[in-house]
């Protein structure tokens, strides 16, 4: 394409990561330019590149209009305009929706223009795609996630071994990272815990920490803690470990798409990047995974990557059909968690924890972990550590249950039936925290106030739903109306 | 969703189609919101909806930022925001790209979601992927085009048959339109055609017909003209037939992505929504479809497609392996027409346009097509129909070949060796003309000026780049350089 000079027009707003550079249909046929494509804007002797996007009336003619992430660093009032060729990369992608699986470098290639915001959020989008077209073979899962880790900051220890565990989510309640965490660092292995917010939940680990400590740390400052107290629990999205899954997880949102091999990538990058040598993977059955066989399958993949990457990964297979512990929402499981550091609390939430920490102790060598574990807790070992850690991400070690905030307004919630065994509805239990406020407002959540599985007579007091926004409360009768907290049917298939 | 106050800051751009509205991260995360949510905005008795996008600095906390398409038609200072749960489309399209085949009335919903701007690009790019994990079924495809039709204007005649032709593409100067249609509007069959501008290639009929008359017309003017004259050769993109097609074009270009099922919906649907009844296929073999049966089976689908839609459908398998014509790019290409029509002209796309109305004369009913057509076109009354339509769509009718303007600069290619079947590459011949400038650039383009298949001696001038910017020259002696415009070997490798 021939240069051609275009006044610009700084447009006060950031599009999403690539800079984009808006131009008038007419000057886009005039110089045989399409919607996509990318336009080098030359001026002095800087360079700067945008995705074109094509206007009826924003700009005028022989104008384009730029986005905040193209100006910022300064641009000219006037600027040489020339067409640029696609990144490689839109081709490798290309190839892999028409159906040939790529080489180790082409996936690298991609990962890596993620990273740089090099593409058009379509043209990810069509990456993403790609994994239901065919699943990622395990070349390219390896690929994929060593690229992932390059594309990051990553940390390393010279002591070991590096111990980690990962939960794939789903069910609410499930807070076991911040008792399972304190156990293993009080015997004395280094656990670097990234965790992530909830998107789609009432709480992930992130947000239930953040009740009680701050979680926004550099990678540097996360190795300095691990360092000081043997573990932390960070957000993920501050650390930049693997930093491309936040940019695939936007994708992905939308259309809630969860392909295998981006779970599998994104989740043993994390790690990797951490420096962790031996990673549980807790993969509960009847939540996102909803039968054995794709669990087992999961499981094996989970493994098999692992294994790749030069980590250790083993997996356990948990009950997922139940929520578990008391509370949903973040400041509800905050609660749990301590209570059941000091030695009480709910009995499924402490179990599930102790027998965690024994497959990790199993992980590196150390016998009878159950028994191990079930000390380190009792002895309050466990708790004292947890309290270093609190103390060092800045929080008050000292918190007890009772002092964490919860929301003042409540609608309770009564059996309608007698049965004899319990059951309730993960789903709606979800979505009631979830209509209460969680994850953004901390304080708001669910309460289970009988045991799932327990014998229970009509009338009795089942749920609290809580929220300090008084607001909410119709919302959460309405939704109560419709939808049943409970479920009769047993819908357990097959007992594993 | 509790709904809340927000300040608005009007972003003076146009984006995508759909509304955005820009949300600082921090105010997301507070209120579950995330990329790719959709949020209303009510103020007074008004709701707006826009696509949620974060940004990190453009807009201040309790501000939204939201772009022309939301505010143009007014919006307050201060509104209140809300979350929207998703249009059912996208759950449909997440269905489709998991693998389960779509009702009639799930792509229907789809396509009128497309067509309001209701979905985001990410949420429609995922549309056009679902198209490789699997091809669309006959019901989906018939369901896909019918609602490209009703979303769409519609035109109808009370005299028939109603003709039209259409031509996959990819073969250069391969000009016949404009010399079909006046053969049989000439002998009173109305042919209400709608053409496209090229994108990827160096002319469409659109670019030609725009040499010599006006393209822009309404589906209402088209057919008056067609009422009037008995035919006419507007440009798709100003008639609104089928329009979610430009929609699709643009999420399909940045990958070219060309799924069976969308060309063959975006094609008949502009045909069914103009009227037609009979409609002849031109699949040149060689071009964009490579082989025989790939050829066949497009043809089949074609046919099959149009008669669920109740179109007569005829298929051609044509060879598009060499250009066709003597001029390849607007002006030329308009040359070529007009020479033809006044009974001279390139023997090729002479004998194939003749072929071309011989199958149409055959479809509606009138034997000896060929010779009827022949007859039409050396007796003159074909260019004399082409007169009236030029002249009906604003052009000067008595225009000559010669007087149409081409550039003044121009590259001589001549044959490096001797050879007794002289063979172009097509794809080298179209990149000649786009860096001459086609089709932006009318009198770019490049001259054919040996005939393909003929003996040709070394140093016979076989092309002449043409272009009246002589900066291109440069680009193009340099392309030359590095790339043969012929083809040495014989790239056929079975005779059909």
């Amino acid at each position: 394409m021939v240069k051609m000079m275009f006044k610009v027009k700084k447009v006060e707003m950031e599009t999403d990561g690539h800079g984009i550079v808006y131009l008038r249909y007419e000057d886009a046929r005039k110089f045989n330019i399409n919607v996509g494509d990318r336009i080098q804007l030359s001026f002095n002797k800087k360079k700067l590149v945008g995705v074109v996007n094509l206007c009826k009336s924003a700009v005028s003619l022989n104008e384009i209009g730029v986005s905040k992430e193209v100006w910022e660093d300064g641009i000219a009032e006037k600027v040489k305009i020339s067409l640029l060729t696609k990144p490689k990369s839109v081709k490798y992608i290309r190839k892999r929706l028409l159906g040939t699986p790529l080489k180790r470098n082409e996936i690298r290639e991609i990962i890596f223009d993620l990273m740089e915001n090099k593409l058009s959020s379509v043209e990810a989008a069509y990456f993403v795609a790609s994994a239901y077209v065919q699943r990622l073979s395990f070349e390219e899962e390896e690929a994929m996630t060593r690229a992932m880790v390059d594309a990051g900051k990553t940390i390393s220890f010279s002591k070991g071994p590096i111990v980690d565990k990962h939960c794939i989510g789903g069910v609410p309640g499930n807070r076991t990272t911040p008792i399972v965490i304190p156990i293993i660092a009080a015997a004395g292995y280094l656990f670097p815990k990234t965790s992530s917010r909830a998107i789609t939940s009432p709480a992930g680990t992130a947000d239930v920490m953040e009740v009680l400590c701050n979680i926004e740390y550099s990678a540097k400052d996360m190795k300095k803690i691990v360092k000081k107290v043997g573990a932390a629990m960070i957000w993920g999205g501050s650390v930049n470990l693997a930093p491309v899954d936040d940019i695939l997880l936007k994708l992905r949102y939308p259309l809630r798409l969860d392909p295998t091999s981006f779970l599998l990538a994104s989740i043993l990058a994390k790690k990797k990047s951490a420096g962790s040598q031996k990673v549980l993977i807790d993969i509960p059955m009847g939540a996102k995974v909803k039968d054995p066989k794709a669990a087992k399958n999961l499981a094996h993949r989970f493994q098999y990557l692992g294994k790749r990457l030069g980590m250790e990964v083993r997996s356990v297979i948990t009950d997922g059909f139940q929520p578990i512990g008391k509370g949903v929402g973040p400041s509800l499981e905050a609660r749990d968690v301590i209570t059941v550091l000091q030695g009480k609390g709910p009995k499924d939430l402490r179990e599930k924890s102790l027998r965690l920490a024994a497959e990790i102790f199993d992980m590196v060598g150390k016998r009878n972990g159950y028994a191990f574990a079930k000390k380190i807790l009792d002895s309050g070992k466990a708790y004292q550590k947890f309290k270093q850690i609190i103390k060092a991400q800045g929080g008050n070690p000292d918190i007890q249950a009772k002092d964490i905030e919860i929301g003042k307004y409540s609608v309770d919630v009564f059996s309608q039936v007698s049965t004899s065994y319990l059951y309730y509805d993960s789903n709606i239990i979800s979505q009631l925290a979830r209509l209460a406020g969680a994850p953004a407002i901390k304080g708001a959540g669910v309460e289970l106030l009988a045991l799932s599985g327990s014998k229970v007579k009509k009338g009795k007091k089942i749920l609290r739903i809580i929220t300090p926004v008084k607001d909410r409360i119709t919302l959460i009768e309405k939704f109560l109306k419709e939808n049943d907290p409970l479920i009769s049917r047993n819908v357990i298939i097959e007992t594993i």
